[in-house]
């Protein structure tokens, strides 16, 4: 299989703003090209556009309007995971021969119909994901003995980081008092667990290593990929306090780069709500069940940026197609130490964790120098 | 590269039906794994979804009903290029070495939301495809001298054919008068001269070598593929007689399998309208510029069914994203000698062309025994 590498990326600061979804994805792609005038833009060999947005032919659209004219164009969408399924299928296109340089941008409206479900009557009337984030809270809390007030560490934690974050929605700082008094949504979830939809783009070119070598001074590659979709429907989950997808998906990931969990030195996991943190932390092997919470107090406590250093989705808002594009850039920042003063400590590999619908499906994707 | 081929298929009758889209999709699912028993579910790896519509996570959702646990799933949308895009996609994922056999569904409803490009602005406020079309349909009879008369033997030929498909949305035969006298639509085209919108559903599901050997009685191999996008705009095409994203195409597809096009027994060409035909025709190379309507008339009158078998767009229907699937289908029972009373001479190498929106975008497969 051929190695495939990070050329280059663009993204928008995360915002409330109105603008048509054609604009919101240009933005990000005009960033990437502008920060890297050493890619001609007739060697992409392929657009792919990450959204759940309703407009068609956006990469046909992009693609005009950046000055491109791929091969291969068309949009992928998988609710909140359809950024690193894009990033995917671009892998798959330079692993196999078909292309050298893959551009994939995600975009975002705050409106996304990509919020809810429709067809996932499980919940009956309560289909928006507040209410499985709801269930999985009582059900985690419950298990290990979490309290409200434990919880709340990952929004203090993730603001906290957002601030050193130019792109994200969110610049304040909370306490553990602000998130506990912060309006109250369900029995077990306030508004400042939860992560907030926004409008956004980001855009990344991957490549072959004949392209990364001649293209980018600071290689960073795709060494291991990891996919698992359980269900569509959130009864179908085997556990509540747990993600069966991303414990699938996270081993495929790690076997493929050939590295154990203890190798990874910075991660983004997918934190649509505060409750998904831990569990996915557990999910993945950083921590055992029920220890998540213990490490990230930890993380928190002595200011380590290991765990969604750019702030999560609960600090940096959440525009579900550029989520995972924008959580692919910040370990593609992180491992080229260029990502300001929310950097870690010389991360050699780095992991993605992204997830739709309840963690129904889940994608894993490992990051190396 | 590893070797990629087709498995098996299911697809439905093309119809009005007023079904969810969800039923859609898995009707032709179904089809195919009740004609393919020795197929396992759980050695399915990816599934795809091709579709315009705007219901989110259909990959999954067809996974849990179908009762599939995929690790790769989304949906995939390029207009009425979405089929072929798909399947090059699941190529690239078997011949990158990322999944061993992926299931494409394709599946669109009669009132498809990708029957029009909003954000194309060039026809004014003709958005619809009929006047990019009827400005082709000027274009072409007046470059070459083609009488209304002479075009209406491919609406003819392909109602013709489609009567010998049971899955055809008309089983009604014309004569050249019936098309010159259906209803009026705009200066260049009639009723006749369009295919239709539809609800219908296509599936195929490709392996790699190994599971193609082992799977299939009668390999079909992908052993070409090509596709190119001009633009997502009309008026950026250069030319208005000709299909330049479908000539590129067909180019890159030929280099690849080797092959030239004389070497093509049996082709699906995207005959949306009846002037797209010949203009597909010259633009692949099977006719010279002008000359694709003397083609298709000494073809007709030999009841020759080598190019549109099935009967076309127009004479099958056009459900969109099932579109470049029940294609692939069709080229790949001609192969296997396997197309009934639709059945070409022997042949040995076949080929699928689609495209999107005035040709803006085009894919070319070649499939070859």
């Amino acid at each position: 299989m051929n190695r495939v590498g990070i050329i280059g990326h663009g993204i928008t600061p995360f915002s409330k703003d109105d603008q048509k979804i054609e604009t919101v994805l240009l933005n990000s792609a005009k960033k990437l090209f502008k920060s890297n005038p050493e890619i001609n833009r007739k060697d992409v060999d392929a657009v792919l556009v990450s959204t759940n947005n309703n407009s068609k032919y956006l990469s046909p659209v992009l693609s005009e309007m950046a000055g491109i004219q791929p091969n291969t164009s068309h949009t992928i969408e998988s609710l909140c995971n359809s950024g690193t399924n894009s990033i995917v299928s671009a892998y798959s296109y330079i692993a196999s021969g078909l292309a050298d340089m893959v551009l994939v941008s995600g975009a975002e409206r705050y409106d996304s119909p990509g919020q809810i479900l429709e067809w996932d009557n499980s919940r009956g009337e309560y289909k928006h994901p507040i209410f499985w984030a709801s269930i999985f809270a009582k059900s985690y809390k419950r298990k290990y003995g979490i309290s409200d007030e434990q919880l709340a560490v990952v929004s203090v934690k993730n603001h906290k980081q957002a601030k050193k974050n130019p792109n994200a929605l969110s610049n304040k700082t909370y306490s553990i008092e602000d998130v506990l008094n912060s309006k109250k949504l369900t029995d077990d979830l306030r508004l400042l667990d939860c992560s907030r939809p926004c409008t956004g783009s980001a855009s990344i070119i991957l490549g072959s290593e004949e392209k990364v070598n001649k293209l980018s001074e600071d290689p960073v590659w795709i060494t291991g990929i990891g996919q698992k979709t359980i269900s569509a429907g959130f009864v179908k989950n085997i556990s509540f306090s747990s993600m069966e997808s991303t414990k699938l998906a996270g081993q495929a990931a790690l076997k493929m780069a050939d590295k154990s969990i203890e190798n990874i030195d910075v991660a983004e996991v997918h934190d649509a709500f505060s409750v998904c943190e831990p569990m996915a932390l557990e999910s993945l092997g950083f921590s055992k069940d029920g220890q998540g919470m213990h490490m990230l107090k930890e993380l928190h406590e002595t200011n380590n940026f290991k765990i969604n250093p750019r702030g999560g989705l609960i600090g940096t808002g959440h525009p579900l197609g550029a989520t995972g594009i924008a959580q692919t850039i910040e370990i593609t920042q992180q491992l080229q130490s260029n990502a300001g003063n929310r950097q870690t400590k010389n991360p050699q590999a780095g992991l993605v964790h992204n997830m739709s619908a309840a963690a129904t499906s889940s994608t894993v994707l490992i990051l190396e120098k």
